[in-house]
């Protein structure tokens, strides 16, 4: 292992990069050089938390010959022309999820990708989490037969976090298939271990304030023979971090006597425009946003998780926890997950894996644009009141 | 309300009369005036028990004259044709769930007693538990708005608890769609409040020494635009009483260190025929038979129930818990239920409320006709890869 840092420029420092910057600051394996955004106060911060280069424009960002590999952490619309623009200058990408918003786009960026001979590596995706990792791991060791059955559920606050208006537009790459689906279908595809070949799906739009899909559940056929059912609720009522001992999607301990938090607070916003106003705010850059500790002395307590998912194989069920594995074989045993270093230190695993060490990475293009298809599917599905071959 | 005790005969005196025996020696309202059964020992017993008449044959059971209303507690496969038998002779029907294993004999069944002009009333199943009976009255109040999502599970040993060899064969009315599915569907149905209009389906079939539906995952789609996700697994792994509080299905104190006891307890039986053997021994008159405690100075400590359930409404989503439903609207809040004096009372309320005050009976045999015909769309959709029409 070469004993160098990957050198990241940023392309849009908005939400999804907030959530990566602990991991950016944490991983020695990485470190920003440079990022681009149409916020000048993100680009400010940046400038001085890094002592690096920032840009209004993507263009220039891939033109860095500094920059070894882009991260587009911009919103979901542009992630396929964001690629495009970093791999024909020759950088590796790791572009956040949804990959794209059609297959065709997932297409572009792979081919793109392959023609300048760069990786491209889609997350974070809570795919990427330890538990769901090890759960794999485990499975594939042979001992407990062959999968059969998959449930996952997961109820959050989803829709009621501050959002800008696209992000509660389908269309445009928004609600919770897009945003949410993108999660849980790629964690159910990689515990399953095969190929999903058809699914039938319903979705549920019914806050006409917030008019995307809130929630959806899904039935998905495996090739191997295995099905999963999958359902997720973001409308903000039950929160199902019950049934994972009060730990959050983070990785942190969360409060039932938060209950209602978000819910509240959006209801304070007079208008959308407010409503982006606030997020923007929380942002890095924003007036109230808050870094990252930096310090290796807090470290997180807890994986990162995306609700309670129970995997039942011929012999055994596994449950991937935020700090440990349940196995339900003829006895119970709890294998403990030792505390994470790094949050998300998986996603940098792959990417330095990939482009220093010569390991394929398991969430390449075309890994990802196979759970776009199904979460794709998942609306088709609804919208036909029909099965969708995959 | 007239005070007098319903005369109840009691056609099976297997493991379903064992478990509505408790109700019937605490429940004020009825009494239990004679039986038949093909085992001479329950029979033996029953007639110390009550001293009451014993019968080895139906026919002889419905021609008692002191028998109002003859319970159907026999094999599955003997349903319709035991409540014909009994409508004949001008009897009241209360019949165990599954009322039958096809449509043509529900409605055999319906047409027997609508000629005879007695009443018809399924259960016990789940749904008469007064958690669910609770969040359905909540709903219809109307102040969480309409029902949008129902998400059930249920993970048990069902599959590993003894049995004779006909329940599990799919074809003689076994297994997990036949048995339980019963439940879960008839809950979800009372709870979404609307006919259900079309389904899609996947059945777990997995371990080859119990060669019938030992899982199931279905979407059901209602006439109001409510859906419904259901998943069981009786598989014996994950236990999902962990998620109601470790209260079991009969509402008892359950403990997680019993994981695993149904299958050690399977694995010391050589045979089939040691298994149904089991199973005879400890049902009434057995061997091993332990008589519940008339006492009421030990009514159960909670209600009954059959997994968790989440109803999405507009506006809240409910719990129904075996103590309590929770409200998650704008706030949280937790509706205590009152300990339920006698078990499984509600079929009592029904039962007496039909045939000496003249309610209409909620769980009539046309209501139950659509449970078993989801049950058989559950098998057929899986089987046939598409939806079914309802």
């Amino acid at each position: 292992m070469e004993d160098r840092r990957l050198r990241i420029g940023v392309a849009g420092l908005g939400r999804a990069f907030s959530l990566m910057l602990p991991t950016f600051l944490r991983d020695p394996r990485v470190q920003l050089v440079a990022a681009c955004d149409p916020r000048e106060e993100a680009r400010r911060q940046f400038a001085a938390d890094f002592d690096a280069r920032t840009y209004a424009d993507v263009l220039q960002l891939a033109d860095d010959p500094n920059v070894e590999v882009v991260y587009v952490a911009s919103p979901h619309q542009f992630h396929a022309q964001h690629t495009e623009i970093a791999a024909a200058k020759g950088k590796h990408v790791l572009v956040e999820k949804p990959m794209a918003l059609d297959a065709a786009d997932c297409e572009r960026m792979i081919a793109a990708c392959r023609a300048a001979n760069v990786h491209l590596i889609v997350g974070h995706c809570h795919s990427f989490d330890t538990p769901y990792l090890r759960a794999r791991e485990l499975i594939r060791e042979g001992d407990f037969g062959a999968v059969k059955m998959i449930q996952a559920v997961n109820y959050t606050d989803y829709l009621y976090r501050p959002r800008r208006p696209e992000e509660l537009m389908t269309a445009e790459g928004g609600g919770a298939v897009f945003s949410q689906a993108a999660h849980q279908v790629d964690i159910v595809r990689l515990l399953a271990g095969s190929r999903a070949v058809r699914l039938r799906a319903s979705v549920g739009r019914w806050d006409p304030a917030r008019p995307t899909e809130g929630a959806y559940s899904a039935l998905i056929w495996f090739e191997n023979g295995a099905y999963a059912s999958l359902s997720y609720n973001g409308y903000g009522h039950f929160n199902s971090d019950e049934w994972t001992g009060w730990i959050g999607e983070m990785g942190d301990q969360t409060s039932p006597d938060a209950y209602g938090n978000a819910r509240r607070r959006l209801a304070t916003l007079a208008s959308s425009n407010d409503e982006a106003k606030l997020k923007a705010a929380g942002t890095y850059g924003g007036s109230a946003y808050k870094p990252p500790c930096a310090s290796a002395d807090e470290p997180p307590r807890f994986h990162q998780h995306f609700g309670p998912v129970i995997v039942s194989c011929e012999r055994a069920d596994l449950r991937p926890l935020p700090d440990s594995i349940v196995v339900y074989g003829d006895r119970r045993e709890t294998l403990p997950l030792s505390r994470p270093a790094v949050p998300r230190a998986e996603v940098i695993d792959e990417l330095y894996g990939a482009v220093v060490e010569g390991r394929p990475p398991l969430h390449d293009g075309e890994w990802a644009k196979g759970t776009l298809e199904i979460c794709l599917a998942i609306l088709k599905s609804s919208e036909a009141g029909a099965d969708v071959l995959l």
